[in-house]
């Protein structure tokens, strides 16, 4: 049903049934396309906001990716039908629109390329998608062989759905000239100034075909006729009617009537995507259109999507792991740091995660995030709710709602970057704001750092505003007095964190001041929010204390352990209390849940994340940000066991139930799992099938400086692998700052600490000191039974 | 293929697929909704604002309805699925979504019921619905019929789809206590302050069964299988699995299984719709699901929509004319004047022509409306864009963008109300506005004519900001210097009859003033706009005048030509000029455009008319709006064969080709018909299926004041019909002030100009004094051969 390659770089499904959401991603660096096993398909590119050139056949909202997205029968996607013209019989590639149970199918997701192989009547059709590495086009192949030993006549009908593209003016025609359908439209306004902004979006949408074809039809309606998808009409008759779309529904189906011999295979190529004219189509076309463009764009693209391999092989026990380490982790940090999700405006927090994770990619990617988003600090510290990365662009949706927690991501993202880096000179950067005023990184860094010291309340507790990390938990604080549980220890982690940089730097004065302001939140938060065995989440802006053993829902939150862990707030006494409750209470088959009880309706002290649907989203789902918060939290207090077992569940697979169950392959790290695994067995560990998340910039840091031990310092590599106890060794390859670091790790009964050999020599305090750019180190590392 | 009743209050269509997106509509005083004769359905109700309660697949964005509509298999709809439990064979009724062909299909729309009887497999399905007058709920009847001779197993299977609800939350079950599947949701937000917003939101969407099934299904995914919607899995099997929807998209499908002996028919009964809670639910279903029930309810929403019959009854040589006239149109106008298109917030120009619809059915309802509108005057005279008509309510969409012409709607809705009212108290009353000022409506009246009289340039023509009228013309008068002709004239029409109303009140000295201004704009429009053969449509903000010989797209615009007539700045010889012109430019099978040619491209200092496609909406389309006014512009000289053409072209029918091509049943006028008849004959003619359109009261209006010549002033009705010269005679009902009119015409050769007859007596002046209420007139007219 599902298989690996024994590389770990593809991923084949056997069945489209099994897992009828699963499907795979592939993006550039202006676009982004989500295509499902079934065939259906969801692409945006940026121009610069994010725009579709296949659309819905209704007119769509306007908004982020859908969680748990569902699709139905005229959903865009990319389809072939295949005729018997002997026979009259149909069936579709690569599954839907006909839904014929086929006799093979495979659909294979690649890092760089997704393809299907499908058979049934004899025929097999081979189709398969790639993208260049700048270019908004989608690049498809498709095959068809005749498997039999007799001579075959064959339909073959590409069709492309270009769906309800306007209300204001749509059509779409056969162009001979450039011998493709061609769809156009105006994008819908009604104020003037918005004209001035249209005016150069990509409204036009192409299908061309290398191969001209028999005939045609631009019309939606006309080719289904009353066969309706699963039957179209047009297919039916002899050719296609060569209609087009005159404000109707467009869409590019195209026909091709083959005789095939015993064995014979014709292949066709097309260019699907968006253009804002005939020059451009025509550009791409010639670009593209042929052999040898699609093959040098698919070495191309592969190289592309290589870049972001990152700096970590590992082999272990759990090969699934190995396969999703070393291949698709890296893969979506690479996606995350590359293109920022897509967005004109990420939030501050998304950006500043996604760019941690490029640390470990492309590390100059991360600098110039750090001194993007802190160029935009306002004047008083504060950073904004996102990072504007366009002319023009503007802060929207939840962006537009005010949030505390932005500056804590500052340190963070720059511990795992100077982790990487040594790069301490960044620091002395000069930073031109948007106000006009202009100060060093490490200046602005204080500035940021003040700025939560200031936003606390009487008692020394972070403000909670209309929400912090956690979005939905608006109503704790809209009025101005309630506060975040979490805010005040993740301050005092961020306070941490920079006086660290500050003694580096030499400002021991500084450092003493945020040590001083670290331990002053951190006394208020166990002052305030201890419940006598975990951290409550917040008090609200009337009062009451909540995620404590009083409430019946939403009693135990994940963040507030975590991070009173990472803070220092929770002394050893306390941490053994609250993490067999979080054992107790919050872990589940399918991971931690990000609280728990769920909540089965509205508090209006909490806030929205009370009306969402129960174990859905982020109402006491497996929230994997939250989990993976979780598992750092605990590799830093040697909780290694505790830690593998979250992490390894945020991995989808790897038993057959566990699939089904969650519904994706294991080619990324969905946002979440549902949760509620008590209240809704049935739905509990389903994945989101949202691939976008700041789970896996975390994740591969905890793979990298968790698990490997393998992390930096001003002047060394750092080694301290924690294994789960039931691992004996793993062999690791590490790519630090120019050099390559080749590890065994290994249990040893005789060992009773972990010692590091290199070249023989034991390494003291397990440092790699003077390390060398493309030097090669091979250790070896004894750990203890445990 | 099409036919009516003979009384004219049915129109049936006996196939699905000639006429897929033909379809009626259900209105009642909170909800519409609309169903096409294959089984999908859009359904909205107030909360205040427009709400769904079953929705697409997808997210839709919220936005007004769509021109054209497309459909696809998952649209929302209300379908019944039947299998022959023996052979297994499977269709729906009534078309969608198996789409089997059918030994007998008749979708019957009447008045105050949609219905259908299939026939398929020896099998009869009636379905039918109605509304309540006051509640949001739909109310179907389903009949299943064996029509042949031997005993039949039969499973029957409602399918009423809810839609994906929300992303925040949705689930469904069946609740065994209130026999039916109750889906639920939340409104998705974000911003705090819309939790409050949305707090009592109905949210619950309900299907219940009179009748309690065998078995059902709530989640859309579960009831489809790998079958999908023309075959789904579900049915397949014996009995539906009694899943849920927790998250997933919710759907309500039950089972019956049935024993039908011959010619035995099984009755049932469901209600849909929305909810707050379960109480509310559980007060519906009391309320309504019963055979009584529902009998009663059809008889009080009968007579509901009885109440907007009319004043008028024809007989005519055009038995689809007085079908439509007698029926149809008074019906649509009253949907206008009771429920204001189903907003809280209608356009200014809208609300009040609705409301001068309303002087013919309910006139009380038109006193107030002009009551309501005057009182939301601005402080300077103008008015708003749109009329707020609900606590909370905003002004949206097209409402935030400045138009010029609202006040000019004031003495047009004004004069029609008074011919048919006499009521020139209104005039005195004190209306409170919503600035805290206070004068009577005359004083009200005085000053939006000063407005609009202070609203011109320095040549006296009239600014035409971000739009007239017509909304599209967005950039001719952006920069604040551009000029609309029709906006000029219309301003002159608008001052002419609102002297005469001064001259009435007794105040000479005002009357003069305003003839004068009227006489001031229409010397301007000469001037400045007269192009020769016409008149153009408007100068830009650039000094470019448009609507002229020179262009050679939209050269020719409608509404400059008739307001001319109607303002009197056009003199007879002018007037002679005009009309061949627009009869050869403008005058086509499907009626007569709003410009022409049609842009094909963007004019920069014109709008997004030019750039909306050609053909459709605004961008010379037959706009039915402009027609109208045209109509009643050519009545007022007389021009009895011209307008009548351009009227009955309003009308869809009466050929077969004629449906065909538009599309639509004769039930109501829609906004436009597609124009650009020489570029895309294939489509020109076709319906937009929107039946919201401020063109039926003046369709109304020309009916009753122009063809039958039945015009109230201010002390009797005045008698002048004006016959298409190919017409004998007609009879007339006419109801006026109380009154009825039972009115004879007949063209004769012996009279030379038209004379009416009363008890024997040649009325002078044509005009019937001294009204009696509840008297009936006898009239004898004698119209000249022409």
């Amino acid at each position: 049903m599902l298989r690996s390659t024994e590389d770990g770089t593809r991923y084949e499904l056997l069945t489209p049934t099994a897992l009828p959401k699963a499907g795979g991603f592939l993006w550039n660096q202006k676009m982004m396309v989500q295509i499902t096993c079934r065939g259906y398909a969801t692409a945006q590119f940026m121009q610069p906001e994010p725009s579709k050139y296949a659309h819905a056949p209704n007119l769509e909202a306007k908004t982020f990716i859908q969680p748990e997205q569902g699709y139905y029968a005229h959903h865009p996607g990319r389809f072939v039908y295949v005729k018997d013209e002997e026979t009259g019989q149909v069936f579709s590639a690569p599954y839907e629109p006909v839904q014929t149970a086929l006799d093979k199918f495979v659909f294979s997701v690649g890092k760089s390329d997704i393809s299907w192989t499908v058979e049934h009547l004899g025929i097999r059709v081979e189709m398969s998608v790639t993208l260049p590495k700048h270019d908004v086009v989608e690049l498809w192949s498709v095959k068809v062989a005749n498997l039999t030993t007799r001579q075959r006549k064959i339909g073959i009908y590409p069709y492309f759905p270009f769906g309800y593209m306007s209300w204001m003016n749509q059509e779409a025609e056969w162009r001979e000239d450039l011998s493709g359908v061609v769809a156009s439209s105006i994008t819908p306004y009604q104020k003037a100034a918005d004209y001035f902004k249209n005016k150069l979006l990509k409204d036009k949408s192409y299908f061309l075909c290398e191969t001209p074809p028999v005939s045609w039809e631009a019309m939606q309606e006309a080719f289904e006729g009353e066969g309706g998808l699963h039957a179209p009409s047009a297919i039916a008759q002899w050719e296609l009617s060569r209609g087009d779309a005159r404000y109707e529904t467009p869409v590019a189906a195209v026909q091709y009537r083959e005789e095939l011999k015993a064995n014979e295979q014709r292949e066709y190529r097309f260019l699907f995507g968006p253009a804002f004219d005939d020059a451009e189509i025509r550009a791409v076309r010639s670009k593209y259109l042929s052999k040898e463009g699609f093959a040098r764009t698919a070495r191309e693209y592969a190289e592309y999507v290589a870049e972001g391999r990152g700096c970590l092989r590992i082999e272990t026990p759990d090969k699934d792991v190995d396969n999703f380490v070393n291949n698709w982790l890296p893969r979506q940090c690479y996606y995350h740091g590359d293109v920022n999700r897509l967005t004109t405006d990420p939030q501050t927090r998304n950006y500043l995660q996604d760019n941690m994770g490029m640390s470990y990619i492309k590390p100059d990617v991360t600098r110039k995030a750090l001194l993007t988003a802190i160029s935009q600090q306002e004047k008083d510290g504060a950073m904004p709710d996102g990072i504007l990365l366009a002319e023009g662009a503007e802060l929207k949706y939840i962006n537009q709602i005010p949030h505390t927690d932005h500056c804590i991501w500052l340190p963070i993202t720059l511990e795992a970057y100077l982790s990487e880096t040594n790069d301490y000179g960044l620091l002395q950067e000069q930073v031109r704001g948007k106000h006009g005023d202009s100060y060093t990184v490490f200046e602005r860094f204080n500035r940021a750092m003040d700025w939560l010291l200031s936003a606390r309340d009487e008692r020394g507790l972070s403000y909670i505003a209309q929400g912090d990390w956690c979005d939905p938990l608006n109503m704790v604080g809209y009025k101005g007095k309630g506060v975040s549980g979490w805010q005040t220890v993740a301050t005092g982690y961020a306070l941490k964190l920079w006086a660290h940089v500050c003694e580096h730097e030499g400002k021991p004065d500084l450092a003493a001041q945020y040590r001083a302001g670290a331990k002053i939140v951190n006394d208020a938060a166990n002052t305030h929010l201890w419940d006598g065995s975990w951290f409550a989440r917040g008090i609200t802006d009337d009062n009451v204390i909540f995620g404590v053993k009083t409430d019946s829902e939403g009693r135990i939150w994940l963040n507030p352990q975590t991070w009173s862990i990472l803070s220092g707030a929770a002394g050893p006494e306390q941490i053994a209390r609250m993490l067999p409750e979080v054992d107790a209470q919050m872990s589940t088959p399918h991971g931690v849940v990000m609280f728990a009880p769920p909540y089965s309706g509205m508090r209006e002290d909490v806030g929205r994340v009370t009306q969402k649907y129960p174990g859905s989203a982020e109402n006491g789902s497996v929230y994997n940000h939250a989990s993976a918060f979780y598992v750092h939290s605990l590799y830093s207090i040697g909780e290694a066991d505790r830690a593998y077992e979250a992490l390894r569940k945020m991995i989808p697979g790897p038993s057959k139930e566990d699939y089904v169950q969650r519904g994706q392959l294991p080619v990324y790290i969905p946002n979440y799992y549902r949760g509620a695994h008590q209240r809704f067995p049935r739905t509990a560990g389903r994945s989101s099938q949202m691939f976008n998340t700041g789970t896996v910039s975390w994740v591969y840091r905890c793979f990298i400086e968790g698990l490997c031990g393998l992390r930096g310092d001003s002047d060394a590599l750092v080694v301290q692998p924690q294994l789960p106890s039931s691992w004996d060794g793993i062999k690791v390859r590490r790519e630090f700052r120019g050099a390559t670091f080749v590890v065994e790790v290994r249990r040893s009964a005789e060992t009773k600490e972990v010692t590091v050999t290199h070249e023989g020599r034991v390494l003291p305090g397990r440092r790699v000191t003077n390390i060398r750019p493309g030097v090669t180190y091979e250790l070896s590392v004894s750990v203890p039974k445990s």
